[in-house]
């Protein structure tokens, strides 16, 4: 039975908190039937999320009666359930639909929630939770296959959309490319993935190459990149992962009018070209790597003032840029694509 | 009652795999009674480990009957059990022995295990086990508490008996200094500490900073260092804990005649002076960080040799340099109070 979610944003709407819900909405739109936010009824999607067209927002779950699923689409740090919402799980629960969650709480490892799926038969469905084991072995990648990954100066801005983007990009050039999902919200929209942040730090060097490994079938793979190696909660998880998945290329990504980590504005962020120069460096220990492209989220400016921003990006790094909500894709495609006939993959 | 240990490395010895046994006996020595290895029963510990003095090796439990818990000694890659311990492990747990573990299979989640010890009455003691789940804040260190890190071009080499030493070898000073454990071996050694590659990777560097809060109230900490930002399977662990730790100056440690990553003989190890460059970077992403002095693990050469090596390194980069277990730690211990001097702490 396909899934119809009603998505429960429930007082998150900007595109930090809501990020799960923002991101399923615009690419698996197909799957979702309703938001649910009590304060924001009556609102379409659009309206609320800036994505979803016409998709109502409903106060009550009993007010899409179609949903057999709830979703929790939000991501907090940290990743705990909001205690404001757990009235909302349990009744979800006790009318049948199924609960999935990409929090760091496990669902599964409520008591409450466990008993009341039992009851009525509902499925908890936990995307972080993985038994990943296995230190990286680094041999048996094919030679073949391009491996580009997103990088940032911070976290949640962007480089999720930015690899779905380019994929599908590159697919509709008739490249054979896989996007690869590294977090909650990608492994919802993709189906598959590894939930890397979620991952024992010994073990997520050898889950990002498996992550590889299990895809390096296809011609060209856009790994999704984790946090940054500049945002000092995160940074473990994103050299790991930017290791472990062993890119050729890199696409730095960024939000335009940011100037402070996400969550710590005492800290302010790195120029671009310090953290370009960083990550090349860091992804080269082993072998050349290095940043192929820009990836600019102007989501908060006007079509002008992105503009710019992409020219002086464009002369001040020497790569191309753009954003790939408001541009297409098709600059970062074409420096891939420029990436694989050097590289001869 | 205190823990008097017999001490499992059945078959394995060297200074690599044996690394846990080696280490609790050469700081520990009160706590341990006995080594149990088949092979080289009748030798005495320091014929078979290089350390522990007339320590005698047995072969059978009940050849050290004074012991009241079984250690296991070793702490290989992906950390698990050899098979054929298992009969070794069950015979202590049937005898009422505590049964202590750094690995990552924890003995609390293997049914055979558990069920011999609840008819026994032992316990079962996983060190990696942790509950962390917290991101790190990076806000509330105390700034005169000078905060030193081991760090390396390579795992299993060297970083925790450096941390040691420099610890004691400043408190012999009159420091008030503390050695901050991160892995399973200073954690048995050290009595607390935080089994930081078995932390769950999202918040690696949350429970590094919560080592550094704890003991924020010492003049000097040292904190072991974990793996190798080089090492392509462990690097996400240490670019975590380098980044939670937020150290003030680093100890680079290094194995004299090792030219290939540990377990992966086709990965060339990085000059120290790349190394340096990078670790100095990565380190100051938020606040100024150095390395202050080289830490060379020379055991498999002569006085001689090692001699000429330090005086190599100290011209090459610039660096108080010393074998710690051979010269002492006293010049690393002068380098961490030049710093201590210099950032007035």
């Amino acid at each position: 039975m396909p899934r119809r979610l009603i998505i429960l944003t429930d007082g998150y709407h900007d595109s930090h908190t809501a990020k799960t819900a923002i991101n399923v909405i615009r690419y698996k739109p197909e799957d979702v039937v309703a938001v649910l936010d009590r304060q924001a009824a009556g609102k379409t999607c659009q309206e609320l999320l800036g994505v979803g067209g016409n998709l109502p927002v409903v106060a009550r779950i009993e007010d899409a009666p179609q949903a057999n699923a709830l979703l929790i689409g939000i991501a907090p740090p940290g990743g705990k359930i909001p205690p404001p919402w757990r009235p909302i799980v349990l009744e979800a629960i006790a009318r049948g639909l199924d609960v999935i969650s990409g929090l760091h709480d496990f669902l599964g490892d409520d008591p409450e929630f466990v008993a009341a799926a039992r009851k009525s038969g509902a499925k908890l469905v936990d995307v972080r939770k993985n038994d990943e084991h296995d230190v990286a072995q680094c041999q048996g990648i094919r030679e073949g296959c391009l491996r580009i990954h997103t990088v940032a100066n911070d976290c949640s801005l962007g480089k999720m959309v930015a690899s779905v983007e380019v994929a599908r990009g590159l697919s509709r050039r008739g490249v054979d490319a896989k996007f690869v999902a590294t977090g909650q919200t990608g492994i919802l929209i993709e189906g598959d993935g590894c939930p890397i942040d979620r991952v024992i730090s010994d073990f997520v060097n050898g889950a990002a190459e498996k992550l590889v490994l299990a895809n390096q079938h296809h011609e060209v793979i856009v790994v999704e990149g984790q946090g940054s190696l500049f945002h000092p909660r995160y940074s473990g998880v994103t050299f790991g992962l930017l290791h472990g998945c062993a890119p050729d290329g890199l696409i730095l990504c960024y939000e335009m009018g940011r100037t402070t980590i996400y969550g710590m504005e005492w800290i302010p962020l790195a120029p671009l070209d310090w953290v370009r120069r960083f990550y090349e460096e860091a992804a080269s220990i082993r072998h050349p790597c290095r940043v192929i492209g820009v990836a600019i989220n102007g989501g908060k400016f006007s079509d002008a003032e992105v503009d710019a921003e992409r020219d002086r990006v464009r002369t001040w790094l020497g790569l191309p840029a753009c954003d790939v909500l408001r541009h297409g894709p098709d600059e970062l495609v074409d420096a891939v694509l420029d990436l694989k006939r050097q590289l001869k993959k």
